[in-house]
């Protein structure tokens, strides 16, 4: 959609080894966008475990509902995700037409409904013709291989300037395994699209209690700690797979997410969470600057979490991040709206490591030319201390520019 | 600040009549601004009875600190306020700067600093220079006159693009009373600026205990029901004045907010509230539509209010409406974050009365061209039925425009 990439860009894109029991494939499926993929297929061998967070909305969309269902079973075969439409706030249809693409893609793999899982974005409210997937989903099943990670990424992409990949490789015992993973997503939902999406594909023999319990953990401080603009997709779904296959090599099957053996793989993995998550925030829409907020010395880290977002998602904070200007009265007014303990009289705030104010009033050698020439930077540290306690926390953002409101709110014109 | 007027401007300003007890004057004391009137006092007679509300910020600024404890007594005999500089998080000196206001206007009134009420606004962090008022206040309460309150409302604008008046007169048992308001606020910090403020005057006879009662209850459905961009200032201030001067032409004295006599001068407090707060939604920083926002439907009003609120705060959502985009999609994702309850498949939602959704899906006889048509007016109305109890609610907020980035973001270049 967007014809630009970020200037926020990762430099490289890191080369995807293959996983093990996946298999991906992916096809111009015509749903919407011309000239460019848009239906992404993973095929996972028998006995992948499977586990997923999801949007908090009240009113998720059809295939949210779908995998929050089939996720009691644990075990997954494939994965089929379209672009284009988010089948999102479409009723009964909506759920005829998970229905429909789960019993294509179960034909297509050779398996149970209830081993697909399902993942759309695009735009809301329109009804998604699932028979579209027909024939497609059966020629991508036969020629799905071990792996384009960095195409299935493209496939996913709505208003993503980037395609957004990750991977880690780590040792689970005395076996090599390996951790991929993708993401997509530029507003929490861009213009009349929906939806942060990530995929994460392992190696690693880990039951679905314990992938889900890593996975829940592990987007703590990563996907949950970014915001682009504050608004909650219909449609957040974050996946993970593990296929198992490193078991062949000697790699430990793990039942227990508090397995010690675990230790070095549960680092990888929030790696590569963090990661991904970091780069969602690099394509947000609009984004010039990348931010990130530390707030110490809360009296939790909860409180920090809050005070964080308060900051992360003010309006004024982003504009005068997109206007280059340490503009600290308004992470002023940000802590004190959030309503967590803080006292003005202790607060300090920093700027890419320059104090501008200190004990509750500007700090008297804040010099204004360096501030200046520091704001420049495409990527801005905001650290807030407030001085009650031991609480801290991180998030990242972006800046509030007017090619956010141009994306936003110029497409009809 | 702003150059031109707001398109949203109220057409006629209305006229203000006199109320007895108070007496009006503004000068240019040079805080900031240049060429200008920059503080306005506002002198009462004595027995003046004093109630206010204020910022829920935990950092408030140096001038509600020193309201809110005053308050206590229950007494007013001056208000003073500046524009250009918020003397909000500006430490000790902070302290020290209202208490010499304080001192200098007790000395120029002829009363104690106990009943001077204080209100500033502009610049967050800058020192406010109190001597500036020296000799100025002392001027202006002996030139001081019943009054010019839509000068008085001209004195205290930062980025506002007009002042903002607002007059009622009512029956009190059977003598004639008057309420007089003017309020400024443009952002809920606009550039570098901080406030919204806004002072009432009867000459009604009631007590501060019930002032401040009705006060209370007031701002609930007004000014409270107001957003322009979620972000709350350090220095919101809302006082009102009753010079009890109409008991000599008969009006009943009141000490309750109960008092059955009151209920026509609540219902005219309460417009006078309501026109203030409209005002400010309309002078929101680059507005270009009035958006009033109804929820209904929902199993409390609490629970109405935050999920208006959710819409309301929502950048897609306002992006959307400057775009002139019926966009019902973003008003789903806003309803579903909001963390209330809600069932997506009985949603209806309406623009300008003509409904998009319903049950959860497109409205099958949505008809685009119409509706985009729609979407043009300057005032647009979104009503939200959520089926599920009798709880109904509504506040008011402007689109997000790139004017608002420009205003916020682009002032240091």
């Amino acid at each position: 959609m967007s014809s630009s990439v970020s200037p926020l860009a990762p430099k490289t894109v890191p080369d995807m080894p293959v996983i093990a029991g996946v298999r991906l494939a992916t096809a111009e499926a015509g749903i919407r966008y011309k000239n460019r993929t848009d239906v992404l297929l993973a095929v996972m061998d028998k006995g992948t475990a499977v586990a997923g967070v999801f949007t908090r909305s009240k009113c998720p969309s059809a295939p949210v509902e779908w995998c929050r269902a089939k996720l009691r079973g644990g075990k997954a075969r494939a994965l089929v995700v379209n672009s284009g439409n988010a089948n999102a706030f479409t009723g009964k249809t909506g759920r005829s037409s998970t229905a429909l693409t789960a019993k294509i893609a179960a034909k297509a793999v050779g398996c149970s409904e209830g081993e697909i899982f399902l993942a759309s974005t695009g735009v809301i409210g329109e009804p998604l013709d699932a028979t579209k997937f027909d024939g497609v989903l059966g020629r991508l099943a036969e020629t799905a291989e071990p792996g384009d990670y960095l195409a299935a990424a493209k496939a996913i992409m709505t208003t993503d300037t980037f395609p957004k990949v990750a991977t880690a490789t780590v040792k689970l015992g005395k076996a090599k395994v390996t951790i991929n993973g993708m993401a997509k997503g530029a507003g929490m939902i861009a213009p009349d699209m929906a939806t942060m999406l990530s995929f994460i594909f392992t190696d690693a023999p880990i039951a679905p209690a314990a992938l889900q319990a890593l996975l829940k953990s592990g987007v703590e401080d990563t996907f949950n700690a970014v915001t682009i603009d504050g608004d909650t997709s219909t449609s957040d779904t974050l996946l993970a797979f593990a296929t198992g296959a490193a078991a062949e090599h000697g790699a430990p099957k793990i039942s227990r997410a508090s397995d010690p053996r675990l230790k070095a793989f549960v680092k990888a993995f929030n790696q590569v969470l963090a990661n991904l998550s970091e780069q969602v925030a690099r394509d947000g829409e609009g984004a010039r600057k990348l931010v990130e907020i530390t707030v110490e010395g809360a009296k939790t880290k909860a409180s920090a979490r809050k005070i964080a977002m308060s900051i992360a998602n003010s309006p004024l904070v982003k504009t005068a991040i997109a206007g280059e200007d340490a503009n600290w009265g308004r992470v002023v007014m940000a802590v004190g709206k959030a309503g967590e303990p803080a006292d003005r009289d202790k607060l300090s705030i920093s700027f890419n490591g320059i104090r501008v104010a200190k004990s509750g009033a500007r700090d008297p050698s804040y010099d204004e030319a360096q501030v200046s020439e520091a704001m420049k930077a495409p990527e801005i540290a905001i650290k807030v201390s407030l001085g009650l306690g031991k609480g801290r926390d991180r998030v990242l953002t972006c800046d509030l520019t007017k090619e956010y409101v141009a994306i936003n709110g110029d497409y009809r014109s």
